[in-house]
């Protein structure tokens, strides 16, 4: 650890920034490492692309927290998309991501984008129905059996409300070495839920516990969604407000991030 | 760490085998983590169905270090196989896993194994010309630019004269992650060495620095080897002498291995 250039406490959480000698810039959420520079990229990357390239002609895009803004920079690489709602519920975070990692928060500069401060859950359920096209869903670390309460199930019940049908929603997941994660049940649970498809992929990301982070594609009763076959492939010359291409996706990785070992 | 039932200096190398509470029984070997009973199987079986999986009707299988026994149990699924070599420099590994692994030293009850105690790199270059169908280096943690010293080269040289036309060797190679690994240099300089067909391919082994272990997968000039897609499937019903199916790898894990991130 190098120097601190933030530690504060904001109004919901508290939130830790420091230099690191090999993996840039650390954020550390609640005591939760949230990223690294070095790594950032394969996670939102993979949450963002996942869901948006497996549906076609994608117009409104729903975040939920990723105050960050690496998201909407990944969300931002799709020149179909003509509206991108974030709901953040600390501005404290957003402004802190601003500062420290521009890099990230470049997302903000897309002008699609229109910024919600407040609660996910009351924002989500304000929405009229069918409105979203995908929602994205950047919280929720586990989705295995022990969040299975009625809250959660509220929750995305109100997610399925709020997108159109055949429309997606992508989350982070256990990672699928965590013990008491068991894939099958939690996709039996998604799928009682959404009545669409319902899938998990993993991606490596070396800062998370056990190396790697998984995800919930799920998508809601209508058009099917074959997730493990994108028929959106990214275009690669459209960056959007990123400065580069994207350092991991690519439509090889999409499916083999649908691959499961066998235990 | 809840006991320690074993720690020595054996001839060549120092072992420190103990409890966790949380990955069972840890094998530390030169202070370099080996294995844990959690997640060893993952290696393992990649490092061994990968090559065996990419070839026909494989009679001859070589295996050098892997003195543990887990690679031994995985070769031993492979009915088309008729005789098992390894080239383990110490005996006293060998003793220590018998002792306090009997699920992983099981490999050793094959009676196709022929167990050879002496220098790996030694024996490689006894080795009559085009002896083996597939050879397996269980060492050279790193393959990067940095193990381009002569000495790998003419190791390496040695393990392409000991394979038949078209024989194939794996090997554990550097993460993706590692700052300084190229993947595309160490292509190009197996692909100078063995002439056939090479390829870079991973697995998610939490244990390991950055959740993830890279192999090299490498063809000998001769009817051509193509690793992505396996024409040997695994017969899932064909233990050897392991106490269970394949715990990780499946055909689809097998392709999904080498798909790689844009960076």
């Amino acid at each position: 650890m190098e120097e601190i250039p933030f530690h504060g406490k904001l109004k919901y959480q508290e939130l830790f920034v420091f230099q690191s000698s090999t993996h840039g810039k650390v954020a550390i959420l609640n005591g939760f490492l949230q990223l690294t520079e070095r790594d950032e990229f394969a996670y939102q990357e993979m949450l963002t692309h996942l869901p948006l390239c497996s549906i076609p002609n994608t117009k409104k895009v729903l975040l939920i927290e990723g105050g960050d803004g690496g998201i909407l920079r990944e969300i931002s690489r799709h020149s179909s998309v003509d509206q991108i709602d974030i709901c953040e519920i600390d501005e404290m975070v957003v402004n802190v991501y601003k500062k420290y990692f521009p890099d990230i928060a470049v997302g903000y500069k897309d002008p699609r984008v229109n910024l919600h401060i407040g609660d996910g859950v009351a924002f989500m359920k304000s929405i009229p129905k069918g409105t979203y096209d995908a929602i994205i869903v950047d919280a929720f670390q586990s989705m295995g059996p022990q969040a299975e309460e009625l809250s959660d199930v509220c929750f995305l019940e109100s997610v399925v409300r709020a997108l159109r049908p055949g429309g997606v929603m992508s989350s982070p997941a256990e990672s699928l070495w965590f013990k008491n994660f068991v894939i099958a049940d939690t996709i039996a649970h998604c799928s009682k839920i959404f009545k669409g498809s319902v899938n998990y992929a993993w991606t490596t990301v070396p800062a998370y516990t056990s190396g790697l982070i998984g995800f919930m594609l799920c998508s809601s009763e209508g058009p099917p969604v074959d997730f493990k076959h994108p028929i959106n492939p990214l275009n690669p010359e459209s960056y959007g407000v990123a400065k580069g291409p994207p350092k991991f996706y690519n439509s090889e990785i999409h499916t083999a991030a649908f691959c499961l070992p066998s235990f």
